[in-house]
């Protein structure tokens, strides 16, 4: 018998090259089926909803894993969490419905890309948001204008990596939002699909628009060109956080989506 | 000439061995003065406010340096945070009235406790608040009501670390707040002066009173009692931040105390 069950897992991306699991180097999927293994030694690896980069963080990673007995989701959010380090922790158990499969039933995702100004990184967000120097602070207004642009359906082929390898580079963003006050700011980015560093690419740009360095009229101009050269620099991995994923609502995993639900797609690796 | 400046300066405490300069371990006073002997060889040891144990964090140290000359105050700041690791910063750089000594001028402190409650410790928190297990929630009525017992003048000899050196065990408590929602409570502690441990025993006491295992009315016998081995266990240093320093206001450094100023005293370690 196949007892699957889902995870929402949190972790910080810092020491882990990434979601996905890799010969050498760590990563969370490994180390989630280490930690399956030493209790399920016969378990299969455990499958995520979307890769994160190396040093990309999340708190709400969802992750399918099947066992060969039934447990109580107390216990077996304690049986992992008791073999992972720290920086990794399962945060939630459901019994998932069978037939469910994370990557192929999320109709969307919640990206937050963290920001801090100001001349001194606050050492507690070290290594957790993008510390953008400046003696003036980032223009907020002309970032949301910028922003404004890129929210629904277009080919994002000038926000993708080289090496992306999704199908099509037409995605739809629900909505980007610009949140936080004083020298913490959030971009909000609520999407179907993402591509290979879509979100960095994005926020990126972004902050150079807050900088003077683009305006927000160039970013029409930027999306038809389809070429990365055109848009920004790439943000730095550690301010991203995979912060919810919704899925079809006929699973009954999490909360369901605010968007309406569309026929997903692929690869992705935002 | 001598040009004294006045530093705000925020620093993760994991990986220090407590504020105070050691001989071998590392400390942030330490890691001060060997930054400030890059620019200005000749200058003396940085003088804090209070010493923070190994482990405890703090968001507004208060330090002040001698410089041998004068000093554009955010080229200072920059120039002692190219050199200090991204666990400690210098947020804030003033000039310093002469005569300004920020251990024997302040008359108070907040320190704020933070806990989480939950069955799976955030990874994001993790080192940065105390994780309380616990399939209840801590009863944060009965926490209120004891903490009200502790606020005032009091000899707190049964909240003290048997190494504490002060001449004193009578402190004013100010105010013991409980705040944050959800699986978040900070409790904040403010008063003129704490013993050493003191906030860590107050914490870990309420804590125990969180649990059931202390009644709210215990309190007044328990500080009675003048013996250490009456209140709860010691927090854990992780989960405390010295979190701001009040000044007599005539130095006009940062922002004036909201509780009466009163003559100060000597050693403190809480």
């Amino acid at each position: 018998m196949a007892f699957p069950y889902f995870l929402r897992v949190a972790y910080v991306g810092t020491a882990f090259s990434g979601f996905q699991v890799q010969t050498v180097l760590r990563s969370v999927q490994g180390d989630l089926w280490k930690a399956l293994k030493t209790f399920d030694p016969a378990a299969p690896m455990p499958q995520g909803t979307g890769r994160t980069d190396a040093g990309v963080h999340a708190r709400a990673q969802g992750v399918l894993v099947v066992l060969s007995k039934e447990w109580d989701p107390y216990r077996l959010l304690a049986a992992f969490n008791a073999h992972l380090g720290p920086d990794a922790r399962v945060m939630e158990v459901l019994p998932a419905p069978p037939g469910f499969f994370p990557r192929a039933h999320a109709v969307g995702k919640r990206y937050v890309y963290r920001i801090q100004e100001g001349p001194a990184e606050d050492p507690f967000l070290h290594g957790r948001r993008w510390h953008v120097h400046g003696a003036v602070p980032l223009d907020r207004e002309a970032m949301a204008q910028a922003a404004s642009h890129l929210v629904g359906v277009h080919d994002f082929s000038s926000f993708r990596h080289q090496e992306c390898a999704a199908r099509s580079p037409i995605k739809e963003i629900h909505a980007i939002r610009l949140e936080g006050e004083g020298r913490s700011l959030d971009l909000v980015f609520e999407g179907n699909r993402f591509l290979m560093h879509m979100v960095r690419i994005m926020a990126g740009t972004l902050v150079e628009v807050g900088k003077g360095r683009y305006a927000p009229g160039d970013l029409p101009g930027i999306l038809e060109a389809r070429d990365r050269r055109r848009a920004g620099i790439t943000a730095p991995p550690h301010g991203l956080y995979l912060e919810q994923v919704w899925y079809q609502r006929r699973w009954g995993i999490g909360e369901p989506s605010p968007w309406p639900e569309e026929a997903p797609e692929d690869s992705e690796r935002p």
